[in-house]
């Protein structure tokens, strides 16, 4: 775990949500259901749904250019571009270059791809906060984009109509005040790796290299597996987390979860109790966008504001967990 | 740029290489010429191939296995894992979870991956040398993995002969003597992107929503405009990470490039002279697992030892370059 505190700020952060929308009714009516039930069984009312041009560059792009837009020194400030997203756009050129070349730089960054299931975003934040910590870099962009959609299986009514495309961003800078990042922690425990996975599309079974059936090209969860993994784990890795950063729970103001699903939001909202902090619970569950997207909501509507503490938390498949306590 | 040097120091090294080997007279049957055409073109004389069994994650593993069986400690050193490849296993969970299951860590690592086309090592070296510098690692088992053979086109006589796959790791620790990261730096120049690509298998283009032609999940280079482009840039951004390192190229005592194409290779031992450091030239194009191949190369053959500087360098699709100066 992280000895000292990284002098390093979230500048401002973005979103980018596709045109299309798609409401919980479709779902019923697709399933003979009666109207308002998908909604009330997922939690969700609708989800946004990228069309072919709003590949996952062009959202990275968007998302990016949102959270510059809010800098004085705009995409200047910006010499890194991690990209964060459980499918690269295409194998080669990497996601993070397809997303340079749409924002037009005009002079090179070092730019890359993460994949950390859900914890992406995380996983991203945390080489940006390295690299600008050592002085590999003076401001760095990080965007979270995928396209869950893709993988959806339809006739799945748990999983369904939880997920919707979308990217997020944030712009890491040096700290020149009081925001730092306290600590940080991800760790992947090689338990119940295949309560949530797609199993097809990557290099071992894809179009050349079929899988035994079409079905492994979608998503599989088995989430009363997964809330019971959390249940038993997240708890003491959060205080953990905490513990190395020096706070407790009671001196955060807003806690920014990966927003899973209704059972998860629950699970952690009973876990902080009725006097713990507040708890952003929009239930845009976007894969490794979710959490920036989560924290983009808790900057604009001020339940984070400057100064004050923040605690980033959540899980992945595999089983991974991610947490960041930090000052805004 | 990084401002001081990172103390870590690459304990060891490994690789893996499928059982499966292809000598070039396949391809000259294949293409009815004289036997010996394909390896004189291509400068490669087999390629290694991987079978069903020899996964992105068994390759990956195996590798760090090779690695680490050479260290008192074995496994124990190591909290953090980076897998890097063009593409992963599959979807979710990352490749870098599976890695670590099959190597039974039996406790929690950071485990993610991360794709920056051929440069992928590199990319998670700098990642994995932060983490050790910040203290967020104590060790960490960076290996790069690639199936390289699943994308290429079986009718391009530029290409097709040039690849094989493998996997390669490298062990870093904290350094406690000479061993040190003196300069590292990875860019990506939005420039040159469709010089090399794969433009199907990813979210873009996908059995759900198919490319124009099939031939879009294959590999196409244009090896002529590439080579240009190093040409062009490479001497200027090696000499820029030399001087940072505060060294010269006559410091370094091996130089350890990817290993491109027979152009790239000649290209580069003709700008270093007669009189400039030993290269790795292996040809052994495995994308991103070919640099560390290059790179446990040069340590088995003790063309670089302990207490000397090598000097890692590469380009990638994107158009990316990488180098990195270290004393081993």
């Amino acid at each position: 775990m992280l000895l000292h505190y990284l002098n390093v700020a979230i500048a401002a952060t973005g979103i980018y949500l596709p045109q299309a929308v798609e409401p919980s009714e479709t779902f019923d009516i697709e399933w003979g259901l009666r109207r308002g039930t998908t909604a009330r069984a997922s939690g969700v009312n609708r989800r946004y749904c990228a069309g072919v041009e709003e590949t996952a560059s062009m959202m990275a792009a968007a998302a990016i250019g949102m959270a510059t837009d809010g800098l004085p020194t705009g995409l200047d400030s910006v010499d890194r571009l991690i990209v964060a997203s459980i499918m690269s756009e295409q194998p080669i050129p990497t996601t993070a270059a397809l997303t340079a070349a749409r924002l037009s730089l005009g002079r090179p960054v070092a730019a890359y791809d993460i994949n950390a299931s859900c914890l992406g975003f995380l996983q991203a934040v945390e080489g940006a906060a390295m690299a600008i910590a050592t002085g590999q870099s003076h401001g760095a962009a990080v965007v979270a984009t995928d396209l869950a959609r893709l993988g959806l299986d339809r006739t799945d009514r748990t999983t369904a109509p939880l997920f919707g495309d979308g990217a997020a961003a944030a712009i890491l800078t040096p700290s020149d005040g009081a925001s730092a990042i306290l600590a940080i922690a991800l760790e992947t425990h090689p338990i119940g790796g295949d309560l949530c996975e797609i199993r097809a599309g990557g290099s071992r079974f894809n179009p050349l290299l079929p899988p035994p059936s079409l079905r492994d090209y979608l998503f599989r969860m088995d989430g009363v597996g997964l809330v019971r993994l959390a249940m038993t784990h997240l708890p003491g890795f959060i205080e953990r987390v905490l513990s190395q950063a020096g706070v407790g729970i009671r001196d955060i103001a807003c806690v920014i979860p990966h927003q899973a699903s209704r059972q998860g939001l629950k699970f952690l909202r009973n876990w902080l109790g009725p006097d713990g902090p507040p708890m952003v619970d929009i239930l845009a569950t976007q894969v490794s966008a979710s959490l920036p997207t989560a924290l983009h909501e808790a900057v604009t509507s001020r339940l984070l504001r400057r100064g004050q503490l923040g605690l980033m938390v959540g899980t992945a498949a595999g089983f991974g967990m991610g947490a960041m306590v930090f000052r805004f």
